[in-house]
């Protein structure tokens, strides 16, 4: 099966168990909503890319470890789309969940979708029980207190944030908890890959701020210029495009050669630098290529 | 060690992990604020009720499961709080979190405390790691979705809500989610364990509805008459005060028979009995004795 399919395979059959006997209809939906279409499905290609590089010995809990990254991915869109956040009206070219579904059930599908990305790691994990404590303990840093994706997202409460740390987690943790976690799950040790996953993160942040400044919103379905509005720092408009362009090449140098000596680093190499172009919009990868 | 000295230490040493290094100062003050001091922690007591029934084999594992169910329980108040849902302005006799931090931190305070409950097991399970895909099972199957607290709040969300499997996600699968967590943080099956907190999660309902209309507001730190004010079900109002306390009399005494047999079974079942008085406002107490 490819990449793709086991991705939204995974997905579905997570939001299927939320959507069991006595939930609540419209948590449900709203859950679905969130998750349903998605976006690139950057981060839990990923964890299959790195799982495959290392044999993939237990696809299903690969699966779910992707699609646990995902689904925390999702929760982090659904909370930051919030009024008192972003107050994002459109998201992936379709109302927001708020705008959807309103405001308590948006709270509370950011919630359950976090449960849900620790349970579908859970039950996944029962016929691999010993790879289990890896993978929540990687999860869980990725994504929560002091440097996960909700570490980054509170720095913009902060009076003086340091921006490093503030990218580092907004972004970088995720994508680096999203190569790790594929090792976990194909019972690897999992230090050795969290440097890609920090590049990667780093040059997704660069392409964003390259896409905000460069992109129409029909293209990336939601606002542009969102980071100048909201007083954010972007590589583009510091280095500017051309600046911002070399930066990303670097970084996505940097992070093939970080790949670990494993059965597929050459393909996986190669997927690397196929995705630095992809994440580009159209006008700009023009310009680079 | 007593178990209210067991329960705050546990609790102390998860939130000194999220003010870890790189901690967003403002959120990691907010987390703490949500937790201490706190309530009368009775799922947690009653976690680790359940674990020394049992023998308490892996102390550590217990008080990790029983902050990991606390610190759920506090995320929750943390969301029902904000001013999409309940708007309250005071809890545990001080400001609401999103009174006291805002309401961005408030949001970022319940989903940190959401990840550390569950990073808290995978942290304390490295020395028992066969029993932790039991302990996140259990713990997500009580907050999440379909039956979980998550579940039970978005029973407000709906336009016809069915009031009993409200009330059982919305209080019950938390305390069912305490004692099954103890039975399997102490290596014992948590099926026949769920019962036992199913009922006193309906008892602590009814009791939570009798202060509600007998309490003073010092008393419980918390708005008083919440129920009527929002058109919420209450077994005080439609069984009477003296119809309730009969009602919350059954509920204890079908608790205390569904203490599956085990080394502290006795132990466990006064304790019970007891638990039944304290949580009576002050004046009922002194009624039904």
């Amino acid at each position: 099966m490819d990449v793709a399919s086991r991705i939204e395979l995974a997905l579905d059959a997570a939001i299927l168990e939320a959507e069991g006997m006595g939930a609540p209809p419209r948590l449900a939906a709203a859950m679905r909503y969130a998750v349903f279409p998605g976006g690139a499905r950057v981060r839990p290609r990923l964890t299959i890319a790195v799982a495959k590089a290392l044999g993939d010995d237990a696809p299903g809990l690969a699966d779910a470890a992707a699609a646990s990254i995902e689904l925390l991915h999702c929760a982090s869109l659904v909370h930051d789309d919030l009024p008192c956040f972003d107050d994002a009206a459109t998201r992936r070219a379709k109302p927001s969940v708020h705008k959807a579904y309103g405001e308590p059930l948006a709270v509370l599908a950011g919630d359950g979708l976090i449960v849900l990305a620790f349970e579908t790691l859970a039950r996944a994990a029962i016929l691999r029980p010993e790879r289990l404590g890896s993978l929540v303990r990687i999860v869980s840093r990725a994504v929560g207190m002091p440097m996960g994706i909700i570490a980054g997202q509170a720095w913009e409460c902060e009076p003086a944030a340091d921006l490093r740390e503030y990218h580092r987690a907004k972004t970088g943790a995720l994508f680096a908890g999203a190569t790790m976690a594929g090792a976990a799950a194909a019972g690897a040790d999992p230090s050795a890959w969290g440097t890609l996953g920090e590049k990667l993160g780093e040059a997704y942040q660069v392409a964003d701020d390259l896409r905000d400044v460069a992109s129409s919103a029909e293209e990336i379905g939601k606002p542009v210029g969102r980071d100048a509005a909201l007083g954010r720092s972007s590589a583009a408009r510091e280095l500017g495009i051309a600046g911002a362009l070399r930066r990303l090449d670097e970084l996505v140098d940097a992070a093939m050669a970080s790949v670990p000596a494993c059965p597929g680093q050459e393909e996986l190499r190669t997927l690397i630098r196929l995705e630095g172009r992809r994440v580009l919009p159209k006008e700009l990868a023009q310009v680079a290529a």
